[in-house]
């Protein structure tokens, strides 16, 4: 199974300032994939900090996505850093600026040079279109750079996602059992112990009072599933509950 | 400044079924305390990438927190590894039973082995009260372990938050602007080289097409603060603005 991490760059959510759902939102369409998302790390808008992870989790996974850090201001500066990371220049590409400029009434003569800054890409990098806003991400190597505002990092993910992965998704089964967690582990802990292959997780929930777990299973291979889902399914709440 | 991370520990953030708030709760308090938060690592319920992820983080910050995997569950394995960091014993100990038999109805009665094993405890290590179901967490050296379920994890917080950082917190003030960010950013730019101390981000907003950004300045300076706002402010929006 393909590997993958997040690297959500910004401040403004290590400051609190905002929610990230940017990674929520691609862990859920890598598990379409069969892709396994093994970490999300947020980290500062800092030039070494960014360059060592991006480096380290280049070279541990099989693929990286990076949200923020690409607009035009002075604390944009993750372009320049994937540049770094490669030993590769960053250059103002004609592809992009083409991108960008179809955005603004005028094209090109709208371009000063702040927004030009949305237009440097990492020589041999392939662009990410942001049907948006114009300004492109972009793809090197194994690492897919893309925006942090949500509405155009979600339509980066949709350019890219269907080229990634397999079309054998991670499959999920939930079985709701009423019980306290702490009633139902034994049990679950013994299958957890005969599928070691099976991810299986145990969700406590409480609406209004009814107090209950929601069982998780998860497996690309169907047949397996619905086997191990039967059984515990039967084992926890008897033959006449589904 | 204080220096923290966050380690968030559950398959589940992975996969995209849960969104993680909890970071963001933490994020905000640890703004109050003046406490800098350098980075949010989520990870899975895996023993050795926990343990790598957690004595590596509490060599590097002042303060680590961790949420989720204190359950009575199998996938529960957060107080095991972090036991095994500082190497020292994981004890079913009688001052967490004590907490943990109070929300049970027949009190120490009511404690079967899965329960007990949310009374386990690594040595030395001292606890933290849940007063949402009982179940505590605990602070061992500088790191602090809590619950992943958000509203006993932020109970948790409660419990430690005052008695962390200082008494000076982050202060940030924001100026609007209606501009695009690509029209505003070689202004800002000079104003991040003037004050290299005071942190300043740029987070453009589209409400119902009116395009605009906010500029965000934050120090624990009042005073030093307050005045690079008014001169942004005035640069940007003119004297007749506030």
């Amino acid at each position: 199974m393909k590997t993958a991490s997040i690297i959500i760059i910004g401040n403004e959510i290590l400051s609190g300032r905002t929610q990230d759902t940017n990674s929520n939102y691609l862990a859920k369409k890598l598990v379409e994939r069969g892709i396994s998302l093994q970490e999300v790390r947020v980290i500062p808008d800092d030039h070494s900090i960014i360059k060592t992870v991006v480096i380290n989790e280049a070279s541990l996974k099989d693929y990286v996505f990076t949200s923020g850090g690409i607009g035009p201001t002075h604390d944009d500066i993750t372009a320049e850093v994937i540049a770094s990371c490669f030993d590769v220049p960053l250059l103002v590409r004609d592809d992009a600026i083409e991108l960008l400029a179809r955005n603004y009434k005028n094209g090109r003569k709208d371009l000063n040079a702040a927004r030009l800054r949305m237009a440097r890409i990492p020589e041999g990098a392939n662009l990410i279109k942001n049907k948006i806003s114009g300004a492109p991400g972009f793809i090197i190597k194994n690492v897919y750079v893309m925006a942090g505002v949500p509405q155009i990092f979600e339509a980066m993910v949709q350019e890219i996602i269907l080229d990634l992965g397999s079309v054998n998704p991670i499959l999920s089964k939930t079985i709701k059992v009423f019980k306290k967690e702490s009633e139902i582990s034994d049990k679950l802990g013994h299958y957890a112990n005969r599928y070691k292959d099976i991810s299986i997780g145990s969700y406590p929930f409480n609406n209004s009072g009814v107090f209950g777990v929601e069982i998780v299973i998860s497996h690309t291979d169907r047949i397996l599933l619905n086997k191990v889902f039967k059984e515990i399914l039967l084992d926890f709440n008897g033959p006449n509950t589904s």
